[in-house]
């Protein structure tokens, strides 16, 4: 919909238009070979059209019908026998039973969610007025968990590979992601586990294309599967710059019908987002990029976005060392030599 | 000139026009922020005319000029003091002493050459029908060398950063690269001089943007500069899959004004390019690519033309190990599996 994105900004052909509307998709199918997502919220039925007059999507829009919609999705993991969390559907609306798998429970909106969008999480019958008024379902909370995600690409021809498991830490005072950790801490048979878990997965939604598959490690060391990505994703930006095949050329070769390639870890790393600073919004300001640029290890990404308000996400930063140790002492110190803000203050009247 | 160039089949905005032509280089101009070059062979009073007219060119064509011209670019060398083999200027008419500085002897065209082109060796005084009829030098031929490559960038600041000297082999029965081998495998403190020696030459031509200064290290251990190719180059490919910042990133680092970023090599690299077969000419096969793309660490590269003749210059494949060894034995074995050919058989009567 931007005539100003990144994929703009770096001069590649485009096509301005709407991720909902039916004829926009059209438009981009007549000019090109084969299509792709990279954001779930699209119109899945627009999709299915152009597959049906002759045009190659991936993932097909029967594995997006599936997971574009989060209720769909839970009900596949259950019916696959996959393990996830106790769950039940739910209308969203406020005489509906958010206490039945006790508190605190997790609200998903069925459709139109993404990055973090359309999740709540309920503490207590005195938090219903923060629910999502949308048809969904309630989950049990996981307390104490570890989160990690798998990124799983699955070519044409149904040959499968997967990234290390990376994990992810998040601030303790809110629910941002402090750092995501390529690999993940955690021992070698339990990461040997997650990546059979990750393909099975998306063996039971017979998706082709690349799949972030987030999970929770149980205290007792259980996987459960938390959500799946149908697209390159968050989790898997840091193997730009630390694998031999990215996500995003796994993607490309994905689409253009040949295999993956070699997804091997070259290097430990972490990667933070660089949300917009508190205090500030408008045009889009960049401080202290220079000094990142400068140092080694530091990949800097920048996603063009033209403003900037508190929390915006507007790029990440990757980390690349000998040891994750060293990798998140760089990081620490890139994080505060970073900021990206908008060009006016804030005033707490307004 | 290509309306199917690489960077057109990916999807880039192009202008379609001849690199000769001033007027073709000036709408060009009018379409972007930034103008450089990826082929020395190029109009560079053209270039000059766009930058008085307010255009950002790097490098910048008063460098150009005195690299783009291998006589003037040996002067050069020999007026800083930079080692470098002998050389006579040389009319390249047959009344020319070709045997001045003995025999074998290299010519080299002033004009017009890159990559291995307008470069001749005469062995001996019969094979002076061999030489280029055109003006340029000859300089001593320098045998047994083992020949380097150090990849420099340099930003807008003057800030430098160089790659870790590469190493050619090459075929003894020909002059074709077997393979380009990464990092060079001298030892630490001659590593070390070539990069300063690198820095120096780019500092005597006063250049902004990626170069790649070709070396001989003699019988003796002494460095002596072959030629700088003004670009990225044939042997900073391998820093795409190798290393944190690739020679292309860092060009595009310095051509927006940032710090070129990280260099260091993650893993043991060779390069190896791939050639049109013998024997065929005609639409381009490509065979075996799956099967490379399948091996870890093997990374080939097509560069997407549609016609393919003997030893044409079709792509190359980049393989990375945690050893050179390991590299090298999975190139070996990644070469007798990928084949590009023309469509055709060519037979030897026609």
């Amino acid at each position: 919909p931007d005539p100003d994105s990144p994929a703009v900004q770096m001069g590649a052909v485009s096509v301005i238009g709407d991720r909902h509307n039916a004829a926009d998709i059209e438009q981009l199918a007549d000019a090109t070979d084969v299509v792709t997502i990279d954001l779930e919220d699209v119109n899945v039925d627009a999709l299915a059209q152009i597959e049906a007059a002759g045009m190659t999507v991936f993932p097909t829009p029967a594995t997006l019908r599936n997971l574009t919609n989060k209720l769909k999705q839970k009900q596949i993991l259950a019916a696959a026998g996959l393990p996830t969390a106790a769950f039940r559907e739910c209308s969203g609306q406020a005489d509906a039973d958010f206490g039945q798998l006790g508190w605190p429970v997790v609200q998903k909106a069925a459709e139109g969610g993404y990055d973090g969008r359309g999740v709540v999480i309920l503490r207590s019958p005195e938090n219903i007025d923060q629910r999502l008024p949308v048809a969904g379902y309630i989950e049990a909370f996981q307390p104490n968990v570890t989160e990690i995600a798998v990124m799983v690409a699955r070519d044409q021809r149904g040959q499968c590979e997967t990234w290390s498991p990376v994990e992810m830490e998040f601030d303790p005072n809110g629910n941002l992601l402090t750092y995501l950790i390529a690999p993940a801490r955690i021992p070698i048979k339990l990461a040997e586990q997650a990546r059979e878990l990750a393909v099975k997965t998306i063996l039971a939604f017979n998706g082709a294309g690349v799949f972030g598959v987030e999970m929770f490690i149980l205290p007792d060391g259980q996987l459960l599967i938390n959500e799946i990505a149908p697209r390159t994703h968050n989790s898997g930006h840091y193997t730009i710059d630390a694998c031999v095949t990215s996500q995003f050329l796994a993607q490309y070769r994905i689409l253009s019908g040949q295999p993956i390639g070699d997804t091997t870890q070259q290097q430990p790393a972490v990667m933070f987002n660089l949300l917009g600073a508190e205090g500030y919004a408008g045009k889009t300001i960049v401080e202290g990029l220079d000094i990142l640029l400068a140092t080694p290890g530091v990949h800097p990404y920048l996603y063009g976005k033209q403003t900037c308000f508190p929390l915006r996400k507007m790029g990440h930063v990757t980390v690349v060392a000998d040891s994750l140790e060293q990798a998140m002492e760089i990081a620490d110190s890139a994080k505060t030599r970073i900021r990206i803000r908008g060009e006016k203050p804030i005033s707490e009247e307004s």
